[in-house]
């Protein structure tokens, strides 16, 4: 199985960590091919943003189209995630949506824990789109934060420490989702010290893109071709047929 | 007071439709330019079309800026909406947050009544990511359609009428907003055969406008600059400071 | 157009004090006439205080009728709103609902600032009533207070702003309605130390009545005549006819 | 035990009815005392009528003030119900209450009948009130209705019957509440053609109340005395004391 | 009248402390009978405790079948309810969803107080499943404990004491739930010391189940019979006839 | 990977049909054993047998213990999963669960189709348990029935490809659940004739099985040992290590 991991920012370097993480946990006959967004921002943090990610997200998906058999769209908030589930004929995930289902799955209420506050507003936002929300006990973010986000995630390790310590033992969380593209990859340092699972969701949406795929074969889509103007040729394509 | 109505298609008659429906209602100090989206979609009709048509508005915000006190993006679905309420200085409205909001402070429920049921999910989508669904009597949507939009609003205003008829008597809808594109301006023609008000967006969101730039005057927003490739400068403009 | 603000109890300060917020906000030819409830409360605290308020609202409106283009109910909680809209054929909205609608328009999220915590369920039995809770990021609202409502609001200036800061950061809120009577009035003084807009419910219910009356003209209500006894004349006029 | 029944209305006859169903289930040491709202009006239905009815029903309650354990308002819409919660130092119950926590109680999901549709907003908005909806498999209500409400009950029994038999076999109702005035006391004479339970709401006030009464004596109530103008000197007694 | 108390462990002395707190608040003429459950688990915790208990608690109440008029089942979480309310042709009631009524019928919003958030999870879920959330105001609990749940009561009574201040002062809590095994019958002892009435499951649940006894007689349900093998013959019997 | 699928009534003939399905989408590395539970009933219907059915699908899983990297609970209603969930220390998942997650991941909206009302409220419960509600476009089920459930799939496969088009062109379901026993394996021969992708929950369970094992591999659980009596030894077993 051939699986296509989209960065819907224009960072290499957050491209090969999210690689890094999905082969970590693909299955055995699986290959991953990580991409970053062909355009678009280096970092993706406002609603305008997610807005310029979705066409981003969208070329990287018509660039390589043919060559995987299910794609996952590694950004917290799964820009150009509705529109990619419409236009292709391979199942789509979204990291966030993999990171709440693949939760809702592990346990009856997960938390969530983040290094800043700033970012709570997206992630309820993206939780209700979802429709999760009644499964979540509740969020635990730290203080506002103006460092390197390459590297926050080790900085404030300990402090995400005692917030999954509080998500478990004040909000009763029973696995937790460590969100925001910052954190990916750092669950397999904190589990050791944290009492309940930890979910990272670039890995779920690897897994979960796994199962959609076996289940769900290359179908056609309902679609009805259109012509679109203005956007990269690739983009146009994916509308276009 | 230079209101700006944004038509997200590229279609200019449906585009004189809806500056002529906006005049109809704006106060008499208010200025209306009627504007189409300078690339993209023909017609907006699903959830990849609406991400097409949010740069595609933003665009057609971003080439007129500065020459408007407040904006309506005259789409339902509100494409582009909460990107350009974060990037611009001056109030922003979308015709179908504004059908919503006007039909609340008209009565306690609000049917929605349209041509066919095919629109149903972006109606309820829309609605439910406005916060207001609680409010909603109903739907009463039309069978299936395939005929021409431009025609679909007399071709079938007595189907209309029966909708709002059982909106009103069944679903006890105290006012009905009339949804879709195709039925924008036809509320006149209706309303003597319909016992309770009815609500056009386009016109809602030109009162609402008038009024939040009264109460809202200009104001820096917090956005911070960047770098934005990949899109018309118009709209890498709007990222860019 | 002509716009009547009644204040639903019956201190005339407070009138006074409504109908100069009010002015500063209206359109240049909108006349606005502040009055006060003719019987009642001078101050309405409890759901008992909001269902005598009702008829007292409800006189005041009754004994102006024929003079006015739309009316404001100015007490928070809307005492009286839901049947206003039923017997009048003129737009009537409350400041409660006019803040609510107002603040979702600004931005996805809003917040709730007020002085004490006392007011909070009030608060939110009407946010709930009026269907917007899910856009609301939370409340934030200072200690018990038994001093002058009178003065409360520059008594707890330093409080309200930091409880501002607080709701912009912790929160997310991304404008915020000063919420409660005795704040009416305060967002001028208040907006240079706050971030993010200030929402005035008196003001957002002017400019949102100025643009219903605009939308709706005068319309009879399906209202039937009823005999209603026990009540001051103008009020059981409003059922007679 | 003494329980007060009050008719939020001012007709005789519908007392008279609500006194004997509430007799018919009251236990043996129970006294019941039914009495009619002192003004206001014959026939509660729309909002505006709740608002009158809601002084007129605390002045039935203040009329009779130390003679009675519990009371009860019988009238769907439970006007000033929570007023009177706040006011009296006995608890107070609802008709429209009762019935949505008696069906919970009675299983899972409840249905709600009556004879015509046009009830169903009201009903909704009484049944949201109360947090109930969610044990609500739906409502079956009848077509439009001009005739006696005095004797619809009779006149419309075999739409009743099919009515509850839908609620069961469709919605999947495990027992149903026949709501609105006119259909108190029908429930015996309908059951023996249904077959879930039916509930009575005046009945299912009476022995909930008969239970807090016993569960909650009487009590002291925060309530600080004030004093209110305009009204009934004896609803003016309740909040000056 | 004869009630059932189905204590759902099967450690007599908290039989003993349920059976007391019933008896303090029936009527006179109500004979009460608490029984342990004939097997199962010393504490009922989490879920898989919840899962065992129920077919426990279904024993005890078919041991008992034909010699009384009500039930209730005395475990906060109401274990085997739903099937006892199937199975049986007398009211059931869990002590859970009592309080949650009884506490929604004393005021509009309740708050809920325990002694260690440790028991907050399976108290929102069994709220959830009974409906109530949107009547709760808030959550109130102690910290982590692992000292004798036999004494926590008096042993955090100052603790408990300052939760219910938080309650009705932060969280606008009209009336407190104690809720837990282990608190049963400490509203009498901390009432004093709290402003707003308290409610006790097990006696809230004697009290409705009273009233609900009286509203519904016994009457045949419609299960239909069923081979069960595997469980105890008292457990078969409820499903084979 | 070894997955068991646990049937958790006692028809072996129902147990083959699961197993047939599970093994036509199980991974080629991954080895399905199928068991009926032990004990129980022959068909799981009510709440009632819901409730019976939770130990005799522990014992099942009990009885193979340490033999699977993954368990799927194969009954509507998902009985016995979320004490199985606290009891294992592998991923166990149950096909209604598995069913709406798989469904949400496929589309926005999903319908779910079955050949009778009579379940509905059964899934009606299970999806809200599940939180997955919002994402439901509504439910189409056939009339009352009483034929063998054996053979209803083919009996009902006209009824049930109408009722998947209503679903689809009505209610604007982008996918839909074959929801209930009896529809097992039914999917393939239906889609031919349905537009929208068709899920089956057992096959939906084994992929997201396979997925769930790769993420989350063997840990202990926090469960502490207490001694249960009255159950089958092994059930006790899982109890008390």
């Amino acid at each position: 199985m051939r699986i296509l991991v989209v960065n819907s920012n224009t960072t290499p370097s957050v491209t090969d960590r999210i690689g890094a993480a999905a082969r970590a946990v693909a299955s055995s006959g699986t290959e991953i091919t990580a991409v970053s967004a062909p355009f678009g921002l280096p970092l993706i943090v406002t609603r305008a943003d997610w807005l310029a990610a979705g066409p981003a997200t969208l070329a990287a998906l018509a660039q390589h189209r043919g060559r995987y058999d299910a794609a996952v769209i590694a950004c917290f908030g799964d820009p150009g995630l509705d529109a990619a589930k419409e236009l292709l004929d391979v199942p789509v995930l979204g990291i966030s949506e993999a990171a709440f289902h693949a939760a809702s799955m592990l346990g009856r209420r997960f938390g969530v824990v983040s290094f800043t506050a700033a970012l709570r507003p997206m992630f309820e936002e993206c939780l209700a789109h979802h429709g999760l929300a009644s499964r979540c006990a509740g969020f635990r973010m730290g203080p506002a934060f103006s460092g390197d986000p390459g590297t926050v995630a080790e900085d404030r390790l300990d402090l995400l420490a005692a917030l999954c310590a509080e998500s478990a033992e004040q909000d009763g969380a029973e696995c937790i989702i460590l969100a925001g593209g910052p954190l990916a990859g750092v669950a397999p340092l904190l589990q050791p010290r944290v009492a309940v699972p930890l979910v990272d969701g670039t890995q779920a949406a690897v897994r979960l893109a796994e199962a959609m795929a076996g289940l769900m074969p290359r179908h056609p889509r309902a679609h009805r071709a259109r012509t679109l103007t203005g956007f990269a040729p690739e983009v146009a394509g994916l509308y276009g047929a």
